[in-house]
């Protein structure tokens, strides 16, 4: 245990760029082949509270991420509601190498999946993108989206003005903060939502044909955004995992679930959609994620 | 993260103390509503190396064992063929707080609960202890057997006979290196099986009345180290945990399970055996005991 290697925030920060993150994802996803990853265990304590453990291998990389989430810290002024850390380990003997914070690193990675699904799923001449909940993670999400599609234009929605005006401040130019929750999902091209709802509130009504949906705030059960008939408003239906969607992301409350298809299926050069298409991508982050982005910084701070 | 205590292997050694280590055990079996631990999860590489994430909880103490089995590792001459390493978070927030190399606490949890079991199980005049499989663990084992019963005489089998010489070495006195698999475990009054074996090789009827059985080797799906019946050869049947037992202990190759318990339901002053009956404990490590003793050793040091 002497011989793990820390590796500190200052020297992570430097590998968090959204495009080669991008690129790693798109990997992880071209090669379903290179990773194992068993289903993340809870554990749940009192309330709402929870750990969970995610162990994961991709190639020659392979650990675990160890998270927490304690959705009351914020109101308790404890900080960020969320903790994460990530063990890499050597794939040759299995001894632990390297341990480093897993929270910068599980945002970017969660932005850069929605880029890969973005660059496969939505019309190639999306202009027009919105975001639903502007907490800490949509910064990440935005600059995905706009690394894969030419955006003129942010909508924005949020309970909390002070949150979206953060945005406004950081991306500035062609950004609406909408009124209407209505406002913000009608005429978008790219959807993404991103709260921690367990209750659903963006109807299907909204949702015309040409959209394509980011599902991103539902990772656990009982989280809820869409109304319950998704699976059906959406014609080509694809998740990050299906396992891990079904249990845990917005798909959970589709019934049939005949049609849908894991992100490896569409992440190649062949897939096309038609304009008339709704899409939808359910993200639940996967374990596999941490630990090919992990291992990236590590590799290359060994150079 | 640069808030987690990294806790060396040189401030963990004075707490590796046997009977404390028993008694925190004992504090463990004795209050099971305390405790949370869903099942642990294997990572499997090709052949046959594994890794294994054990959450849990014990009171205030919450935390994960993150261990890898790479059974090879000694012959390609890696090193051992064990890895753990434990991270503790606290229990208000979810944020990690400590991590600690899990190899020497594990030997001594292991060997804790051990000793627990033959507290409770074994008949009190017990003079005569056996071991089969004198590996790394075996000599935790005898010292913690040591300390719960007046053993007169110490009995040792293993393929290897330098391994048996190791422990005469450390141990001395009243210590017999066996010829035979059958003198070593005929007239026990305490059995300890603690070998990797995959094929049974422990016979029955070599089982008598009186007995108490330690069966540590099997942790694994496919792992046996006694015939298959072994369930109804021993009319006191104890595990750890049924569930983690029944799919990874010797357990697993019992059909009838009916009357096999929890070590929580013997651990107390009432619990009584008769002379004539034969009993068995399958151990096969839990998450709980991990977190119990780390815990114990990262607030001792606080202080």
């Amino acid at each position: 245990m002497n011989n793990i290697k820390q590796i500190k925030e200052k020297d992570i920060l430097p590998y968090l760029v959204m495009k080669p993150i991008i690129k790693i994802m798109e990997d992880v996803f071209q090669n379903p082949d290179k990773g194992q990853m068993p289903p993340k265990i809870y554990l749940e304590l009192d309330g709402e509270n929870d750990f969970r453990a995610m162990p994961a291998r991709f190639g020659n990389a392979v650990g675990i991420k160890w998270a927490s989430i304690f959705p009351n810290n914020e109101k308790n002024k404890f900080g960020p509601s969320v903790s994460a850390v990530i063990m890499l380990n050597d794939i040759d003997t299995g001894y632990p190498i390297a341990m480093m914070d897993g929270m910068l690193i599980t945002s970017y990675r969660t932005a850069a999946v929605t880029g890969v699904a973005t660059k496969y799923l939505s019309k190639k001449d999306s202009t027009v993108a919105a975001f639903v909940g502007c907490g800490f993670q949509t910064e990440y999400q935005i600059e995905a989206i706009l690394n894969v599609r030419d955006i003129k234009h942010i909508k924005l929605f949020d309970l909390d003005q002070a949150k979206c005006d953060h945005l406004v401040a950081i991306f500035g130019g062609n950004i609406t903060v909408c009124e209407t929750l209505e406002d913000c999902v009608c005429g978008s091209d790219i959807l993404t939502t991103l709260t921690p709802s367990r209750k659903p509130f963006i109807k299907s009504e909204w949702l015309k044909p040409g959209i394509h949906i980011n599902a991103i705030g539902a990772d656990a059960e009982g989280k809820q955004e869409f109304e319950d008939n998704l699976g059906n408003i959406c014609n080509i239906c694809v998740v990050d995992d299906k396992a891990q969607a079904f249990h845990s992301g917005e798909s959970q409350h589709t019934e049939n679930r005949d049609n849908f298809i894991n992100l490896s299926e569409v992440v190649n050069p062949d897939f096309n959609r038609l304009d008339s298409d709704i899409s939808l991508f359910d993200s639940t982050g996967l374990a596999i994620e941490d630990i090919a982005v992990a291992s990236y910084i590590y590799n290359d701070l060994k150079k």
